[in-house]
């Protein structure tokens, strides 16, 4: 399958960031994106305001080149979900790294993509309202943009038959739909066999509309056993399809699933199928490039233990940290720091202490935190820590937490920092929520 | 009090908004945030994608004129707190209506009141570390803004009489400092009254800061009852050092204390002491301004029914709403929207559907949703309703949702639209998180 060409990202580094930006030093001039990768500014030497959302480079290249070592290894594609970091600086490293498509979740997601240079994009998300469904047939109009989205029902279908009627697509570049297979209780998708096989029917007949193969999202259910199942279903109905005639050699086929906690589940539940002839194997894992220190973390263990899949040496490792300083001690055992529920994410459990640093000291560097630091609430803007009671933390001293859940903390951050293990910054990341 | 002027919305209205902006229009053309309101866009006709967060202005302008009868009738000043919205078109209309300054808990914040003209800002927090120290006193070489600041400790005002030492601020612009009073367990804040007034002692001391009064934050304590001790020790600290000669009646003094829960016993105890002369009793209210649908509104029942003080005609009521779009009905009784995590706060409880309207229908507005709908789980980018098992909700219908603790739905929007009470846009509410 054809690569996709890399981002236009010298269009990213040219515009221009407002001073004002949560994350730059105060009182400086107005820069550009790439002139941040310049400055030398260092997280430890207090160059930047606090708290600050790092990157730590070396790890995030590292997880996105893992990913590309498994889904080569086994025989599958990766389509990274890009509403977690919406940063097309970090579309571009996937890319690089060979990702098939960018996954997002909303047009506003797809014309990130789109106003950057992805080429292809998977729409995990059924578009409805005449905004979003005259914004894909829009796209469509530049033949060297690929689009793929989600039906569930036929009034979804319905939108979509009336937005090609309207704004037909070039033959060559129709709207490519997956039909979406769901579960009882679950999110959107067909809840039977024969509701989606009857949907599937129904796209190829459409006019402007390609059926390009079945999906589900498997990241909310309870177990590995309950995502098999779903993720079973999935390729029984393309190969039903096939089978039927409903899809057709002559244009990609997908399957697809994956949040980042079953993904190998999904490989090994897609590579147990035969299929007539060459269907992709599209996982749509997002979190795996920072991964996280809490759900994700505890997620790769498991896959490390159980999967039959081959695993490429080394492993996903935490690369996204939240820097804040210490800003009260007003009593023995407890710590605020400057960092609240606008800069880090909570959904997935508190912020983890990780590492110290007291700035203007002799130390080599952070230090790992030792025992007994926790985080014990968030509030808008201040986090409450307690501290062991032989603790020596004092007002000015920086701590990196680990996070969970990297979708929640990034989108607090309309501008990230890239750095390199000495937390010297090597460019800015931006983001598009 | 002097009222400080109103704001430079002209600059802020002139200001280029990316088309890639979540809430604007798909495709459109690059505009800038004062053309917003004059395309006649329709939240009800389908003119913007969706979600889209809406204030209502007739509300949150009766709201802010509530707010300002309130304090006016009872003595109190008010200074709401801007990191609530951080908008300031928001933070203009407060301050048309009489706030003394805006309060904000960061310097990022602070420098977005001085960008847009806000001569007054009360930073309820401590400032701590070499950028934000630097800042604060670079700001006061303009003598036409005024700033007030927090300190709890012995650190921070190390930090802080450093940086006026190495930035001495014009003599008659010196940064005013309140001490911070907390309470055993809470947040920041000196722990004991001898400790505040020590503290208080070496502020009046030290060269570029003037000692100006006392502070608290009640908001985090259980009950009324609690907040009443903490704000009396507020009082009776700043009556104690005015009696030290601490505190000089050639400048403003000011006590101040004030969420949005306990705001009536904050004024009730303020008023409930003497000072030997004028005092500033100043409320930092930030959420009463669009309100909320559930704590907040907790909260003024219990104000309503148990206050002393003056209450004015009318009351708070919710202004600021996010509207989905249904996206699919998979199965009987479960409807998925499009609005998730990054689209409404979910710290204080799942955003409760209130509206619903269905386009092209010929309802005549909004209508109030029935019983038996309930949000029972949002992910990223999806809610989860459930529906009354006799309920006809279909794909495209728009649905309203009320939220509560708007701090963190404000702050997943860089863009709101301020809508009439037909739903038209009739201006954008530009955000800077």
């Amino acid at each position: 399958m054809a690569l996709i060409p890399r981002l236009d990202v010298a269009a990213l580094d040219a515009l221009p960031l407002d001073p004002l930006t949560k994350g730059l030093p105060y009182d400086g001039p107005t820069m550009r994106v790439g002139d941040v990768g310049v400055q030398d500014w260092s997280v430890l030497d207090g160059d930047l305001p606090m708290p600050v959302a790092v990157i730590r480079q070396a790890r995030v290249q590292a997880n996105s080149a893992w990913m590309a070592a498994f889904t080569e290894a086994n025989g599958l594609l990766i389509a990274p979900h890009g509403k977690t970091t919406m940063s097309p600086h970090l579309f571009d490293l996937q890319i690089a790294d060979g990702a098939w498509a960018i996954t997002v979740a909303t047009v506003q997601q797809m014309q990130v993509c789109r106003r950057f240079g992805v080429r292809r994009v998977l729409m995990a998300n059924q578009p409805i309202g005449l905004q979003a469904v005259k914004a894909c047939f829009a796209a469509l109009q530049d033949t060297s943009f690929e689009l793929y989205c989600l039906v569930d029902g036929d009034e979804g279908l319905a939108q979509l038959a009336e937005g090609a009627r309207l704004n037909p697509p070039p033959e060559d570049n129709p709207l490519r739909v997956l039909v979406e297979v769901g579960f009882s209780g679950g999110r959107t998708g067909a809840r039977s066999r024969e509701t989606a096989l009857t949907l599937a029917r129904a796209i190829a007949a459409t006019n402007g509309l390609m059926l390009s193969g079945f999906e589900c999202f498997e990241g909310l259910l309870p177990t590995a056993e309950a995502a098999d199942g779903l993720v079973n279903e999935v390729a029984t109905l393309a190969r039903r399809a096939i089978e039927e005639g409903l899809l057709s050699r002559d244009h990609p086929i997908v399957v697809s699933a994956g949040g980042s906690a079953f993904f190998d589940r999904v490989g090994e539940r897609f590579n147990a199928h035969e299929f007539p002839f060459p269907v992709l194997r599209v996982l749509r894992s997002g979190c795996y490039l920072t991964h996280d220190c809490m759900g994700y973390a505890a997620a790769f263990e498991r896959i490390c233990r159980q999967t039959q899949l081959a695993l490429p040496p080394g492993g996903l490792v935490p690369a996204l940290e939240v820097w804040a300083q210490v800003q009260s001690v007003p009593e023995k055992g407890r710590a605020l720091l400057t960092m609240g529920k606008r800069d880090v994410g909570f959904d997935a459990g508190l912020p983890i202490p990780q590492y110290w640093y007291r700035p203007g000291s002799d130390m080599a560097g952070p230090q790992p935190m030792s025992q007994g630091y926790k985080t014990v609430a968030l509030n808008d803007q201040h986090c409450h820590l307690e501290l062991p009671v032989d603790s020596d933390l004092q007002v000015g001293d920086l701590v990196g937490f680990g996070i969970g859940h990297p979708c929640t903390t990034f989108d607090r951050w309309s501008l990230l920092m890239m750095v390199d293990e000495t937390y010297r910054v090597v460019r800015a990341i931006k983001t598009f929520f």
